[in-house]
């Protein structure tokens, strides 16, 4: 009868969610909030009774409804947006999070929490939410103005930054302490990840999703879809990564897929009622006695949530050069937390690091906040309005320079051409030695396996390691030798730009092609040092090393012009990925 | 860590899925058939190891996909299509279901296994496979064909005879016993309850959908459809009856509301998602030395299958006037079993009535028989023209014969118009009184709590009864007197019809007047004796039953018009719908 108790839970859930989300929408509140009152009512917590048996079952399938809100979410993410954004949307989602955890670290510890909570309290603030701010500037009628653009760049940073702060979390509750160097670690292993993710992916799932699309059947594409989601989030949790951010991960790379107006389509009503889910059981978590007994912390949390909110954005908004107006409308509109809060809520619970209060209370400060967002975005310019009124006019002919001025060092003409070159080059610089230690790591970690696989016919372990690294090395060549040419223009350009004829005189030809020599090959032993360090496990011994090195030398110099069109065919297809559904939208 | 475990089984159910189902389809099979040897291969039974841990919670998702199944059947199913399949669609569902279950029967009898497992293996046999067939008509561009149209009538009615099957197979394995009262008063109240259903929801949900979408949001239509799905499934349930009966209805009730198209659309993933799993989960139970060990038996109901299926369909489509060629392609298009039957087994197993072997023998032969689906329907012209060759002439000849008498005999002009009339009038009769006998029924069932309420204030348990069943009179007056309208309609139609002058010579008028009165009266006082036994264990004392009727009857007289105006409007409200829908198709 498992069966039934089970068809019972969502059949009480999805009545009652319906009945009150219609109210809900009446009430012009966002339906996320009426789930979550929906499921406070069905709950254990209220009278009469819970009307829920099965606890654990609607738990698992909430954290599907997580697996597919993070998925949609990356979905509307794309990389081309978040190249896009403006410095900006950077700025004030960069000092926001650092800003609010800290404000909520605080906080916490003022109540005498322990450092955990108080830490996954900082994080819980730290990031908006995207669906409360888009039903709310939907309903003003706002979405298409200037602050709405600001404020969904802003996002799409944040989703990227709380992907980090999911990650870093996990982590830190898993070694139970925060060491800088181990922040610094985690940071650096999962920027690894996900740009060789991506490439990989952007490379791979399109590819697929358009072969499965061919045979025009929904069902066939949704089934690839989901089973290359969930396929994905079981690599990412084998990696010791959340969920969360494999399927963030996944969906950002299917957003480049030509497929992706139909994926959407597809898996939007999965995702629907997979979210109803999980906020109901949001709801039936929430103790009307522990929201009782917080009280205070609630309250303070929440004004701590609009004001911190409203002057870390409001004022990133402002440094990156935009009028006081603007500004603070931007800051109002963020001062809120939602969905992201409950995943990190929810992560804390699930890691058994966080007491049982901390969630019921970010829920309770998310509902008033989502409450009060409609109200503070429309408050934003007369509040404005009255700012400019109080500020001295010296204090206000300040800002007005600041902005000029901002301004003014913008590179401009041709020194823009230039320095978005520079940054370009820097870019494919980065992503090909991100390939390459991503590379050596996968050969440290299958080092083991490898090495009793090859027991069989080498008997020495030196050579296993030899042999290993030096794999790793030829499979690494044509993104190193990809590097190497990038970083020679790059030192070319820098040779022309920094090496004047008025300095240099006669010897300027010269210099320039010292310069131009010397940068990349410094470079690329320092990359070369940066491999050995990060391969220490598997290094060979230097007689070995330096045959390896020898081997490598004469293979990239024989097939140098073979690896350079293979690493060029790879970047064609990827750009066109990237390139052709820009087209299609 | 049980999220993560039942993540890693959805993974790679879904991959796996999706990798054999791609290689089905270029194979030209059904995706079902890709479904269920994907699961056979992640299956506990094949090597290396089991690769799903969670075995429980994906059979409670399977049961989920049973419902969204059955759901998705009732959306494309509808009253207006049952009423238009011909006699062709009845006689040769009908033929079938009966030949099909009896043969069944005897061929489990005749391997020696429980009464239980050859009547399931009946029912299992019983019915085709709506999916199989669309994919293989589809796949041969025959889906306009005359005999496809045919197929899809029988398809309908078979559907809606399976539903009953089920039901009565639930009650059997129950009771443990079949005895033909049982079944009688089982088909009975399985009627009465679809048609109450039906009425009450094609009046109720509709309007709550055309509400609901008034929002225009999706995820609102989304959350209302699926809590009125399992709502109802709930509620089918706690009346004793399968889930399966519950999906299917409310699927053919919204089937009548204007949104059909969007909840179709919004569905359709869910469905596609879980019946993957579903038809994954089927594959998982196969045994390999279940296969071997009932090689012989698969073989002969592989054989009886499409045997009985094409003789009996075929035979069935030929008495309903078809020609021999029509009837055979008719009959070898329905000569599979497919989701139903699967449908049916997993109800002996739920229920525990069945071994073991049945199910994995089941899957075995709908494999087979949907392998061989689309030869047989090839064969079918070829096979019809040799058939013509063997039959002596004489014997075509009264075949032939057969055909024209049948067209003879069938009623012409006014006559027709006058058997629609007069079958309108018995279906409004019917509906208006099967609402009553479940007015009386729910009466029945409540009466001991109501009687326990009213002893509050009523101390006298004879008057309980009074109250009670005096009530549900007053509560069915409204469908009675419409009864009774319609009867009298009816009988003024037979007087004129059946009274002749030429044998009633001047008395005509008078016998006719007498006839329609009498005709309504005798017809009420059989309802009222009807009503009085089916509501035995609340009839009240005779001289409280005459009270009650003489107050029952004061009621109607004064209230009579008010009564008709009332029926009236629900009847327009009824056949609005019906009517609205079919303008928006």
């Amino acid at each position: 009868m498992h069966a039934i108790s089970f068809i019972q839970d969502l059949a009480v859930i999805m009545l009652i969610a319906g009945v009150v989300t219609v109210i809900f929408h009446r009430l012009r509140q966002p339906v996320v909030l009426g789930y979550i009152v929906a499921g406070f009512l069905i709950g254990p917590h209220t009278p009469p009774f819970s009307l829920i048996h099965d606890e654990d079952t609607i738990k698992t399938l909430a954290e599907l409804g997580v697996i597919f809100l993070m998925f949609c979410l990356g979905l509307e993410f794309s990389l081309r947006k978040l190249f896009k954004v403006g410095a900006t949307a950077f700025i004030a989602a960069f000092l926001e999070i650092v800003l609010m955890i800290w404000i909520g670290y605080e906080i916490g510890r003022w109540f005498g929490w322990s450092t955990m909570d108080s830490l996954f309290l900082g994080a819980i603030l730290a990031i908006s939410s995207t669906t409360i701010i888009v039903k709310a500037l939907n309903d003003l009628k706002m979405k298409n103005q200037r602050f709405a653009q600001l404020i969904f760049g802003v996002l799409i940073v944040e989703d990227i930054l709380g992907i980090g702060i999911i990650a870093l979390l996990s982590g830190i509750a898993v070694s139970g302490s925060v060491s800088s160097g181990e922040v610094f670690s985690t940071v650096g292993k999962l920027t690894l990840f996900m740009i060789v993710a991506l490439v990989v992916g952007i490379l791979l799932v399109p590819r697929v999703l358009a072969y499965v699309a061919r045979f025009e059947s929904n069902e066939m594409l949704l089934i690839t879809v989901l089973g290359l989601c969930f396929g994905f989030c079981l690599l990412v949790v084998k990696l010791e990564y959340s969920m969360v951010l494999g399927a963030f991960l996944i969906g950002a790379i299917m957003a480049e897929s030509r497929q992706l107006l139909k994926i959407e389509r597809l898996i939007e009503p999965i995702r629907d009622m997979f979210s109803a889910i999980f906020f109901v059981a949001i709801g039936l978590m929430i103790d009307p006695a522990i929201l009782v007994a917080y009280a205070w912390p609630i309250a303070v949390i929440t004004v701590a949530v609009v004001l911190g909110k409203m002057v870390s954005c409001g004022l990133g908004a402002f440094i990156a050069g935009n009028d006081g107006r603007t500004s603070l409308r931007v800051g109002m509109g963020l001062s809120q937390i939602g969905e992201f809060s409950f995943i990190i809520a929810a992560l804390g619970m699930t890691l058994q690091v966080t007491s049982d209060f901390l969630y019921p209370v970010a829920v309770a400060v998310s509902a008033l906040t989502t409450l009060s967002t409609p109200y503070l975005i429309r408050a934003a310019d007369p509040l404005s309005a009255k700012l400019a009124g109080w500020v001295p006019q010296r204090v206000g002919r300040v800002f007005g320079l600041y902005g000029e001025w901002l301004r003014s060092i913008q590179p401009q003409g041709q020194g823009a051409l230039l320095a978005s070159m520079i940054r370009r080059i820097l870019l494919q610089v980065g992503v090909n030695l991100a390939l390459v230690m991503a590379i050596f790591f996968s050969a440290g970690y299958f080092a083991g396996p490898i090495a009793r696989y090859m027991g069989q016919w080498v008997s020495d372990p030196r050579w296993h390691n030899a042999l290993i690294w030096g794999a790793a090395l030829l499979l690494s060549l044509a993104f190193l030798i990809a590097a190497y040419r990038k970083l020679k223009a790059l030192s070319m350009l820098l040779a022309e730009m920094g090496v004047k004829p008025e300095m240099a005189g006669r010897h300027t030809a010269r210099v320039r092609k010292v310069v131009a020599e010397v940068i990349p090959l410094v470079s690329l032993l320092v990359i070369f040092l940066l491999l050995a360090a990060l391969s220490a496990s598997i290094l060979p011994t230097s007689e070995l090393l330096i045959l390896v090195g020898l081997v490598a030398a004469a293979v990239a110099a024989v097939l140098w012009r073979w690896f350079i069109r293979v690493h060029t065919r790879m970047q064609v297809a990827l750009l066109e990925t990237l390139g052709s559904n820009q087209d299609s939208h």
